[in-house]
């Protein structure tokens, strides 16, 4: 395509929302006019079923369930008075809740404020906080953030020696919806006990944000936490940063939630427009089908220049892969979909990678995010003419292009700054993206049921453990790794090798003699 | 499969180094005896390959240079002796320096001790740092480190303010081989401006790591630099961490740099073998030809199950990634090779995006890296008989199963605990498999030639902006974009439009009025 065909392509195809400052550019994304068209009848029913949706439909047919992220950031659009009023409480009780807390008149025991926040959350109950952390934290801001969002021993052990003496003023977050994941409830448990330790009184540091009517709420409750913030049963974990889940946590770190869900909102308008055109997330859909050929054979590279964005690949890795990535579609065909997302931020992932981009394997595209504003306040010239902006703005548009020229498509998502308003709108603007392929795919976006597998496979690891731990305080000898197996489980006798590995490299239960890579050597003895 | 001869293929395949405690297991890859036949005559050629690197033969053709990472973890092997002294000496030095700086014998100006490092860097400066810094670094470290590894202003901004009063105390690390990187560069005179501002000098803080007789060399020891460390021209920098640019780092953090040199030298040794059993490296390199057919097909999806070890897979990103990613193989055919890795860390990722993994597009293939020893000290139970540890553990072995199941190949690479000496050993076993792939398929790991056309695109843009700021400023009247173009640069317009949007947004040199989105209605006038 010549300069100036592909100048006219650029300015057809450029959307500009005004009021968010925001740009959508797809001109890199070699489709024609004849690929728009053809997939129109797919666009008509993707923009039914986003009207059915945020009217309240069972969007998610295997749960059953409705789904409202919509709603929270406009909640005259919910589909009933309760809804809306849920909604608009809630809000209400997350500003007087960090109000309070900020002033100290919701203060920890012995001390006059609550000085840091950690959040105990996995997924959907950690990335969008962490995002939103990451880049819209203050340096100054009224309280300092943490995370586990693991059940790594060593991890959390780190989070706690580093808080350390903070911990009595530090006000714990719990984020499960219905407390029945484990990695939350053993970050719970190992905090709780630090605090017993250190004789402290851990349900006065702690708040729950978890399913109306869970039992964990009833945990809380019973135990006397500070307060419960509700997670909505419509709103699943990887769309929940508009809900208690991200503004909580981004209220007390003193980030204007308001504007956040102003920018969503307004995006929300932009992209229920029924048309590919105008419509950025209809633009961005069109484009991951036409790259991958609905069927994610291309991998989304999304590459922020902004430090403060590192997350926000992160952050769309759960929410495109989660979403997208299904065996079945609805009808019940197997299709085996997705888009793999991947990236960190540009441009420290030129020097990372951009070699394989430019001139490797051909299997991915990329989503450049362009930040307009530099920094606050002046630059400083690096080299006559030019500030540090210039060079990150430079990088963006030179790797661009040498993609371009080698037959690598790309997408630019341009904002003015990174505020609460433009992070609220990027988010949801990929949400609905997320609805629209997902719509084109003719995949449900809103359940996850290949999580299970793993989560009862660990389960039955968990449940084997016990037995093999049983069995060798039960012997008076030492057992081989063939006896043993015979005793508990004859067929699970590799399960059993890797769980007295791990028993033993923790001085649990067991000790180990022979060699450890020859199992038919080992014996197992108690400890 | 059988769960009797599934276990069979498990111990047949197992490789286990008794010094290190680290096991390799690629009994979850579905490869044959046929295939491991079949692929003999290329480990031959592999294998050849190593001991003419390992030899010193010029190993990257393209840039005449010898590939020399191996030497620095055992100079015995460097095939001269005047290398041999450069590596003894080099480490000496940074011994000598590191206990200096703690000592408080080299100290800030006005202050008895450094309290904390900035390092810049890029790339290959960076990843290795950052990564090594995160696995091992220690709360109560002598010094804290911190990183710019970007240009971006707002970024570096945020970095100095979070120093702000311990600038003083500071002790600034520049590495870059030549001083050509520009993101290094700018870091540098944007961190010696805040110097400047504080009436700090900057040179009493600073150090270069950098390449002999280079122009940044030169610059350092004009400015009167603390001191200056050599980044040898036989080093990469994706392979640079046993360098100084790592160690460096790494010692005056506190960490036994001898230890992870040692941890190399034991995988070093152990992956001269030449036998593709046995060899945990070749292991490695055969599992990724198998399941991506030589070709990339799949993805390399990293998963260590470790807090501490987050930023592995972001290592093994830059590392395979610039080192496989090449266009032509060595014989000059086009062939697109590369392999593309993502993933943060287990179990977290799973509520990210097993989703995808197990029901989805089925284009990856996972490596799970597994740490037996779960914290310093006991651990209580979560719930009766198990331990956040225990969790863990059965949720890395829970997703194994659960993939296989559904057909998904996975590698699991185990290590005792993370210390020096094992994340060395585990740097040391991926630059071998590197090192191997490229045997396999026959192409140069050891340059970057598609990273240039970006850099010369971003330059050229720069260039574009001097002379689209020197129109507007000597026009006497507001342009149209396109009379600016035609002044400038007519086939530039989309360049010039992306150029004067950004330099609109951070008020520099001139502005704009008309509609954003519609580039024809625009007029640009000096500020």
């Amino acid at each position: 395509m010549d300069a100036a065909a592909l100048w006219q392509r650029y300015q057809d195809w450029l959307y500009h929302h005004e009021g968010l400052g925001l740009f959508v550019d797809i001109s890199r994304v070699r489709f024609d006019d004849a690929f728009v068209e053809s997939i129109q009848p797919r666009f008509e029913k993707a923009f039914q079923d986003m009207q059915a949706l945020e009217g309240g439909a069972i969007a998610n047919p295997d749960e059953e369930r409705m789904v409202g992220h919509y709603w929270l950031r406009d909640p005259d659009l919910a589909p009933t008075p309760e809804l809306q009023q849920e909604i608009v409480e809630t809000l209400e009780h997350i500003h007087t809740f960090a109000r309070k807390v900020h002033q100290g008149e919701i203060h920890p025991p012995d001390a006059p404020k609550f000085t840091d926040i950690l959040s105990i959350g996995i997924g959907g109950s950690a990335l969008g906080p962490q995002f939103v952390a990451e880049a819209l934290g203050a340096l100054d801001a009224p309280m300092a953030v943490h995370f586990i969002d693991n059940t790594d021993p060593a991890g959390i052990d780190r989070l706690l020696t580093k808080l350390s003496d903070r911990l009595a003023t530090t006000l714990v977050i719990i984020t499960t919806k219905s407390g029945g994941t484990p990695e939350t409830r053993n970050g719970m448990v190992e905090v709780k006990h630090a605090y017993e330790q250190k004789g402290l009184n851990f349900a006065q540091h702690a708040v729950a944000v978890t399913g109306v009517g869970s039992k964990f709420e009833k945990l809380a409750q019973a135990e006397g936490w500070i307060d419960i913030f509700p997670m909505p049963d419509w709103v699943g974990g990887r769309t929940s940063e508009m809900s208690a889940v991200g503004l909580l946590p981004a209220a007390l770190q003193g980030i204007n939630i308001d504007e956040m869900l102003a920018g969503a909102k307004e995006m929300d308008a932009a992209t229920r427009q029924p048309t590919v055109q105008g419509n950025p997330s209809a633009m961005l859909a069109l484009s991951w089908y036409f790259v991958g050929k609905g069927k994610g054979e291309k991998d989304m590279v999304v590459l922020p220049y902004k430090d403060s964005l590192l997350l926000f690949s992160r952050y769309l890795q759960q929410l495109v892969m989660e979403s997208l990535g299904k065996e079945q579609d609805l009808d019940g065909n197997t299709v085996y979909q997705g888009i793999a997302v991947y990236g960190n931020k540009g441009s420290t992932d030129q020097h990372a990678y951009v070699q394989q981009l430019r001139e490797g394997v051909p299997n991915f595209f990329v989503t450049f995010i362009e930040v307009l504003n530099d920094r606050q306040g002046q630059s400083i010239e690096v080299e006559p003419g030019a500030t540090s902006g210039d060079f990150l703005s430079g990088f963006l548009q030179g790797t661009r292009q040498a993609l371009y020229e080698n037959q690598r498509d790309s997408i630019t998502v341009t904002v003015p700054v990174v505020t609460p308003r433009t992070v609220g709108a990027l988010i949801a603007l990929y949400e609905r993206a997320v609805s629209f392929y997902a719509s084109l795919v003719n995949i449900n976006a809103y359940h996850q049921p290949g999580v299970e597998a793993g989560k009862k496979a660990a389960a039955t690891v968990l449940n084997l453990q016990q037995q093999v731990v049983k069995a060798v305080l039960e012997s008076n000898q030492p057992l081989s790794l063939q006896a043993l197996a015979i005793k508990v489980a004859p067929d699970q006798i590799e399960s059993i090798y890797l769980i007295v590995r791990h028993l033993a490299a923790n001085q649990r239960h067991l000790a180990i003699t022979g060699d450890l890579g020859q199992p038919s050597s080992l014996m197992i003895s108690a400890l």
